[in-house]
């Protein structure tokens, strides 16, 4: 028997991947269901068939999803059929446009502000295109399919095989990153914690269970609470990609140094060590902290070095982003990463990391607001609506600058120089149209007309190469701010989710489905998930202003030195005509 | 009976000016031959009627030109078999590629070289676009028609009542002067001398008439033969347009205040009377020096400021270079224009003028080579080709620069400025989304930010009215020069014809039309005629070489400035950020 799908989004099939773009509403036929890495064949009514990112669609007879097997410390079951499915809840995070689940902000009743359905998919779809791959567009800002790995980082040591499409997509979730939320959502697809539906915030605010694990202690600072903050600010720097290989020589991959400046030792990693140390972070804090996505994996092989030096760059922003965050820098995992002793002592911390059950919302439990003053629902509200509005408009605010500096970009390398080509030649072919006059006293003027539209050509150049040097660095960082804040709707959205919990905890006593006791410990609890909220936009605003100054700095010195060089070569310029 | 007429080149209507787009080859029907101004109303196959150029079309049942009757000195009967049609010869001088005439050099026999038939009137027409007057295009550089005067030059004081558009068109001779060759030709038309069939070269290479007028010495300069010099260089104030009004105030005018530098007392000129002289400069001079055209009539009351403003700049510019030629600046008329004492001076002078004899080719026999060798026939025709290929060739480079500047300058005042906007614009909003973070010591980046901004914005502004500073008088000298170049076809056209002339002497001695003698006097005038050209270009090389100079110094000090300017305002934005 056939297995037939609805399809809940519309998808736009990437050229050249074998990709089949389907409507919303359409009925497909699965052809092949395990494919793997997030992926699925599927046959539409014409008889075309292709690969579907799984999340996109619904399959009719069977969930694809399998729920972990941990028992829940507390029936949940009640929860459950307000549940969204799997396949929705993960488009939710991994969705076009994030910001549309809080759209119709506490309007709903209990299961709409659960886990709000997304809408406006096509709208998302389109902001999400600020970022045109190809032609004279910002070259780093690629935000095209990411399903191929580049060919050096194409194995994955402790890979499940998963064929097809799997070894292209490291990470073992299977959660996929690609199209309009490239780069811009956390990949915290509830279905990636062990136990789907066990997921939600109410793990955590009904637990029973004492907590394991550091403490992460919130204080109450100048601008508000804070993360303990250490004397020492950790950074590292990734340089130094060699080409490695294995299977005696017929896998090849890069390798990147880390050098943290604490032991001011090397460490050796792969992309995909990145990959699972992000795995790790999103797992363990991103219910918590927004954990930005690593910068994207792109088609091998076109700009070989040109695409080696910019992941190093991305990653290098990357770690230096994770270096900065108090939590995450002085985690164990990311210790570990940054200065394992040796093969053994990486291989012992990466099974300990992957077995932590300190994860998800379940990291709240060992956050300790401290000499902090429980919040009631209404201020916690409050606030997390204030950061959502905020990051929101950031959101905006940044894929509108995108989108203004790729078109910039596009015009620097593309119509202006060649303009300024056309002026330098016409100069230099008037100049040689009059060393043809056979008038005496020519060449003084011929000279300076030659000089004059070499200096054009040379400003052409200057023009065409500036926005490397600074426009670059400008787009870089917004480009790390969207997808940092791409991340936002997610942990908001934990932190809504757990308010709703709050909100419906009287009707919950009343069933007898929860003590008064429990009551008043998930008031108390949301209250620390709030301080933790707080002290994560504290960290981010600071980090914010530190960022804009510096790469406003940055760009603006460079554009100053461009201005002043192209007026120096024109005063040179003016210098050799003479009017006596 | 109907008037038909063959079309003889391609037309196209100026929307709005009740006129005919007509195409080579078709016939058409005329239906009012008394329309004047050089326009003819026809109706076309399809019954569309409406007015076409009449030297665009070949009447079949008669002429629509008659001969002057000043009875000619010498019997040129034989000539007149071998001369082209007015309306082709109008066409050559007033054609859209005047270069075109010149294309088989000497390759035919004697009609064909007598004055050439216009050919690639269509590349004529494309090269000639170049400046589109709509859009974002160099305002000054305007082309367009300019059939229709403003209204306050529409009365002209002693012109013959032609009705319909004559009295939109100044100037007796009827010849047009629109489409491509808009001001880059001289209106030499030939029809516009007393009696046309006899203004050919052999009117003066023949003449038997004692010289009458001033005598225009060429001696041997530095740089070959040149024309005499004045010592002190003429020049003039066109200042201080003032708004007059006849008939009771039906009619208005402007009227620009002339000052020349010798007399220092100002006179009042209408753009008529500038006309007006530039009728009788070309009728005199035109056959030995290129007198370029006015700046164009416009359609009125546009930009009327702006207009008036641009009209007098380059009345200026005509007068500049009008004063600064030695022969030109000393001629009777010239001086009556810039220095008459009153109504009656003015009057008197005016009708003086209009009698002068000397005119046309009659010009030469004015000229004297001062301790010069006569020239070989030879030495004639390699300076004429020398001279011809050197204009033609710096006519492509001054229309390419053109195009490119006109192309500059809409990128300049459009997209470009449009793009600093939006920069600017996302600085400033960005700033303002961080104001609204709620978190504490925003303000200094949100200032910054904002200032940073509206630097953009000012960069946006000082980008869109810079062309105004520099590229403007960079265009317009390319523009004069542009319309200069145009004028040497015509020119180096009389040159070419008196060679072939001299070419023929032996034959018409053979067939007993002219004596040995004859043939002698012929050859000393070609070289006469000779130095009379090599005196103009030297003229005009070293006009070019100062012209080039020195708009090119202005033109890179303004971009210098310009450049600056960013910089500076760039380096202050910078300073207000911090990243303590």
């Amino acid at each position: 028997m056939e297995t037939k799908a609805q399809v809940l989004y519309d998808f736009a099939a990437e050229p050249g991947n074998n990709e089949l773009s389907i409507r919303e509403g359409e009925t497909i036929t699965i052809t092949n269901q395990n494919i793997g890495g997030g992926w699925i064949e599927a046959k539409n009514s014409r008889g075309e068939v292709g690969l579907v990112p799984e999340d996109y669609i619904e399959i009719n007879q069977a969930q694809p999803f399998t729920s972990g097997g941990n028992a829940a410390p507390l029936d949940l079951s009640f929860f459950d059929s307000h549940m969204p499915t799997p396949a929705s809840t993960a488009q939710t995070s991994n969705g076009n446009n994030p910001w549309t689940v809080f759209d119709n902000n506490a309007s709903g009743g209990f299961s709409n502000n659960w886990a709000a359905q997304p809408e406006g998919t096509e709208t998302g779809k389109t902001s999400s295109n600020a970022w045109p791959s190809g032609g004279h567009g910002h070259p780093q800002a690629y935000q095209g399919p990411g399903a191929e790995d580049d060919e050096w980082d194409e194995e994955w040591d402790d890979v499940k095989s998963s064929g097809g499409y799997a070894e292209s997509e490291a990470g073992e979730g299977g959660a996929i990153n690609r199209g309009g939320a490239h780069g811009s959502s956390m990949k915290i697809a509830l279905n990636k914690f062990p136990g789907f539906s066990k997921s939600g915030p109410e793990l955590y605010l009904l637990s029973k269970q004492p907590a394991k694990g550091t403490k992460l202690p919130v204080y109450s600072g100048e601008v508000g609470p804070v993360w303990a903050y250490p004397d020492y600010q950790l950074d590292c720097v990734v340089a130094d990609p060699k080409k490695g290989s294995k299977l005696y020589g017929l896998k090849s991959y890069i390798e990147y140094q880390v050098t943290p400046t604490t032991t001011n030792k090397p460490v050796n990693h792969r992309y995909k060590h990145f990959d699972w140390l992000y795995e790790r972070l999103l797992e363990k804090f991103g219910s918590a902290i927004p954990i930005p996505c690593l910068p994207d994996k792109q088609v091998a092989g076109r700009f070989e070095d040109e695409f080696i030096k910019m992941r190093m760059e991305r990653l290098q922003g990357w770690m230096t982003r994770m270096c900065r965050h108090p939590v995450i820098s002085s985690s164990e995992v990311f210790q570990l990463f940054l200065s394992y002793k040796d093969e053994k002592d990486w291989k012992m911390g990466k099974r300990k990391a992957e077995k932590d059950e300190t994860v998800g919302v379940m990291v709240f439990s060992t956050i300790e607001p401290e000499g902090l003053p429980d919040l009631d629902l209404i201020e916690v509200e409050q606030k997390c609506d204030q950061f959502n509005r905020f990051t929101r408009a950031m959101d905006d605010g940044v894929k509108d600058l995108l989108t203004i500096g790729n078109e910039h970009w596009k015009r620097c390398t593309g119509p202006l120089p060649k303009e300024y080509q056309r002026i330098g030649k016409a100069f230099q072919n008037l100049s040689s149209v009059f060393t043809s006059s056979g008038y005496e006293g020519e060449a003084a003027l011929t000279d300076a007309l030659t000089a004059a539209g070499k200096t054009y050509e040379e400003i052409a150049q200057m023009v065409a190469e500036q926005p490397k040097k600074d426009l670059h660095f400008l787009m870089e960082t917004n480009n790390e701010y969207k997808g940092l804040l791409g991340c936002f709707p997610d942990t908001v959205g934990v932190h809504k989710a757990a308010i709703e919990k709050v909100k419906e905890a009287d009707k919950l006593v009343a069933a007898g489905k929860i003590t008064p006791s429990d009551k008043t410990t998930m008031s108390k609890r949301a209250s620390t998930m709030s301080y933790s909220l707080q002290a994560e936009m504290n960290h981010f605003h600071s980090n914010r202003i530190y960022d804009y100054n510096r790469v406003m700095q940055q760009y603006l010195e460079q554009q100053v030195k461009f201005y002043e060089m192209i007026a120096d070569k024109l005063r040179h310029a003016h210098s050799q005509f003479t009017t006596m």
